[in-house]
C-alpha cells in the first residue's frame, strides 16, 4: 500500500516509560497491518511562548490537523510560569469529552468480576477554571463554571456513545442537592439530551452515593456522564476496581472531530528505559484510537490479542505480577494476532 | 441513682425508621445502665423561622446546653424557603469535623478485609458554601470557600484524633494541583498542625489517586483528613467498602465541645414501623458518643455486644441478609451485654 492509502495520525511518546510503550505499540500495529501512519512528537525542552508549556505549538497543530492522536504519560516538569502539559493539550485541542471504558480484564483477578462500565467525562471547565483568588487573608475561593453549551455537548457524546456502543444506560453523577445551580444546570443538560434517546434510559445519581454504590456493586452503571471533577475522581476509583491506570485506556474527544487517545498512568520514571514497562493502557488506548476512525476489525483483533496475552499469564509485566519484559509481552500479543 | 448522676443528652429519633432505631439504642443503653437521661425532641411540622427549616430553636438549644447529642436520619421535607435539616444542625452547632471511624464488621463478609480507617471531613465550608449565582444566561458559578481557620480546625482535631486514639498516619486528600490556593491553603494548614505532633506520620494524597487506592488496598490508609465534598464522596465510599452506610457510625464535632452523633443513612420510608430496620449505625454512632464522654467502658460494652450479635449471624436484620425485626435483634444484642 502506497502512503496516501494511510491515516495520519499524530504520536506523543511522552516521558518515562512512554517511548518503550510507544515502541510497543508501533509493532503491534505493524504486525496487525494497521493503516496508520505515525506523526511522532516530542515534549519539548524549553516552554513555547505559543503554548505557555513544554509542548509546541507544532505538535498542537499536528493533532489539529490529523484529528486523532496517540499519547503516552507526560510529567509536567517542575517549576513555575508554564501549563501543565495535560491541561494544555485538553485546553488548546478543547478535548470536551474524557471516555474511560472500564472493563474486568478475563483471567486477571480483582476483587470484582463482570465490571464493564464506560465513564464520560467534561474536560473543559467546572473545578478546573483555574479561577481563584484570596479574599483577604485567610480566606481563599475557587470558582467552579459551569456552562449549558459545554454540558449540552458532553451530554450530547454521552448519549450518542451509549447508542452507537449498544449501551443501554446513561447515569448523570452530580451534586445538585448542594451545587443546586452549578449541577443543577448540567443535569437540566443532560435531560434535555436525554429526551432525543428515549431508547437509552437516563438516570441521576448523587456522588457520594455513586461511589459507594460502585464499590459494593460496580455492574449497576453502565454509562456515567459527569463534571471535570467528579468524573477525575470516579474515573480513577473506577480503574481501581479493575486493577489500575495501567490498565485502562482512555480517548479524549476534541470540537471538530479530534480524538486524541492516551495512557493516563504516569511516566514511571524509576522503571524507565528498563524494558519493564506494561504497555496495556497505550495499547488498548489505541484500540479505542482505532474504533473512533471505524476501523473496528483491526481495533478487536488487537485487543483480543491483549487480553488473551494477560489471560493466559504466561507472559505478563511486573506490575501484573510476572516476570516479562515489554519486548517479551509485546512479542506474545503479537503472536497471539 | 438519682438524675443528678445522670448526663442529659438531646435525642432526634428523627424521621421514617429513627423512632425504632432510637428505641433501640434506648434498650441497649438501658440494659447497660448507662448513666445518659435522654431529651427527646422531634423535627417539627412546620418552618421556624428562627433555624429557617423544620428543626425548631428549641431542639438546637438542647444540644447546645447538653453539649451531646444523638440523632436518626431526618428526611429534609420537599419544597422551597427552608434549608436541609442536616446543613442546619451543621450551621447552627458549628460542627466542623465529621469523624467516621470505618472497620471491617467481624463476621460479616465484603469484598475487603481489614478494613480500618477514620475518614474526618471538614463539614462547614468547601463546595458547600451556598454561594452561587448565574453569570450570564447559560454560565453558573459555584464558589469554594476555604479558610485558614476552618482549616486549622479540622486539622487540628485530626492530629488529636490520631494521637487519642492510638492512629499512627494522617493523610490528608486534596486537589492542590488543580486547585492550587484553595486546596493548598488547606494544606498549608495541615502541615503547621503536622509539626506539632511529630509522633504522628503526616502525608498528602490526590483524591483521585486516594480512590484508587482505596478500592484497590484500604488498608493503605489510617486516618484521613480532607475538606468538605472530598470528604463527603469518600467517607460514603469507604461506607461502600464495608457493607454500607447502615453498619457506620459518624460523630460531628462543634464547637464548644458539642459532639452530635447520627446515623447517616436515610429514614427508608419503604420500611418505616415495620419493625424491620437495621439499628446498626445508630448503636455505633452512640458507641462513638460514650467514647467522646470517656464511658469508654460501656461504649466497649455495646460495642462488643453489637458485633458479637452481627459476627455470630443468627438474629440479622434483613439488609445483612437475616430475617430478624429489629426487636430480635436488639435483644439479641442486649443477651450479650
Ligand atoms: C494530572 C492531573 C492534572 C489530571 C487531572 O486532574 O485531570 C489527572 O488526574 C487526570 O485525570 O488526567
Ligand atoms: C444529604 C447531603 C446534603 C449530605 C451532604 O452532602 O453532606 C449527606 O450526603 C451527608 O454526607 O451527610
Amino acid at each position: 500500500s502506497t502512503s496516501s492509502d494511510l491515516i495520519r495520525a499524530t504520536l506523543f511518546p511522552g516521558d518515562g516509560i512512554g517511548p518503550e510503550i510507544a515502541e510497543s505499540v508501533k509493532q503491534v500495529f505493524n504486525a496487525a497491518e494497521v493503516p496508520i501512519e505515525w506523526e511522532e512528537h516530542f515534549v519539548g525542552t524549553e516552554v513555547d511562548p505559543r503554548t505557555q508549556s513544554y509542548l509546541t505549538w507544532e505538535s498542537l497543530e499536528s493533532v489539529r490537523r490529523n484529528k486523532v492522536g496517540l499519547k503516552g504519560p507526560m510529567a509536567t516538569p517542575i517549576g513555575k510560569g508554564h501549563r501543565s502539559l495535560n491541561l494544555t493539550l485538553r485546553k488548546e485541542l478543547n478535548l470536551y469529552a474524557n471516555v474511560r471504558p472500564c472493563y474486568s480484564l478475563p483471567g486477571y483477578k480483582t476483587r470484582y468480576d463482570d465490571v464493564n462500565l464506560v465513564t464520560i467525562r467534561e474536560n473543559t471547565e467546572g473545578e478546573y477554571s483555574g479561577l481563584e483568588h484570596q479574599v483577604v487573608r485567610g480566606v481563599v475561593e475557587s470558582l467552579k463554571i459551569i456552562t449549558r453549551q459545554a454540558s449540552l455537548r458532553v451530554a450530547e457524546y454521552a448519549f450518542y456513545y451509549a447508542k452507537t456502543h449498544g449501551r443501554e444506560r446513561v447515569s448523570a453523577v452530580h451534586k445538585a442537592n448542594i451545587m443546586q445551580k452549578t449541577d443543577g444546570l448540567f443535569l437540566k443538560c443532560c435531560r434535555e439530551v436525554a429526551e432525543k434517546y428515549p431508547e437509552i434510559k437516563y438516570e441521576e445519581v448523587v456522588i457520594d452515593n455513586c461511589c459507594m454504590m460502585l464499590v459494593k456493586n460496580p455492574t449497576l452503571f453502565d454509562v456515567l456522564v459527569m463534571p471535570n471533577l467528579y468524573g477525575d475522581i470516579i474515573s480513577d476509583l473506577c480503574a481501581g476496581l479493575i486493577g489500575g491506570l495501567g490498565l485502562t485506556p482512555s480517548l479524549n474527544i476534541g470540537e471538530g472531530g479530534i480524538a486524541l487517545a492516551e495512557a493516563v498512568h504516569g511516566s514511571a520514571p524509576d522503571i524507565a528505559g528498563k524494558n519493564l514497562a506494561n504497555p496495556t493502557a497505550l495499547l488498548l488506548s489505541a484500540v479505542s484510537m482505532l474504533h473512533h476512525l471505524d476501523l473496528n476489525e483491526k481495533a478487536d483483533k488487537i485487543q483480543d490479542a491483549v487480553l488473551k496475552t494477560i489471560a493466559e499469564g504466561k507472559y505478563r509485566t511486573g506490575d501484573l505480577g510476572g516476570q516479562s519484559t515489554t519486548s517479551e509481552f509485546t512479542k506474545a500479543i503479537i503472536d497471539h494476532l
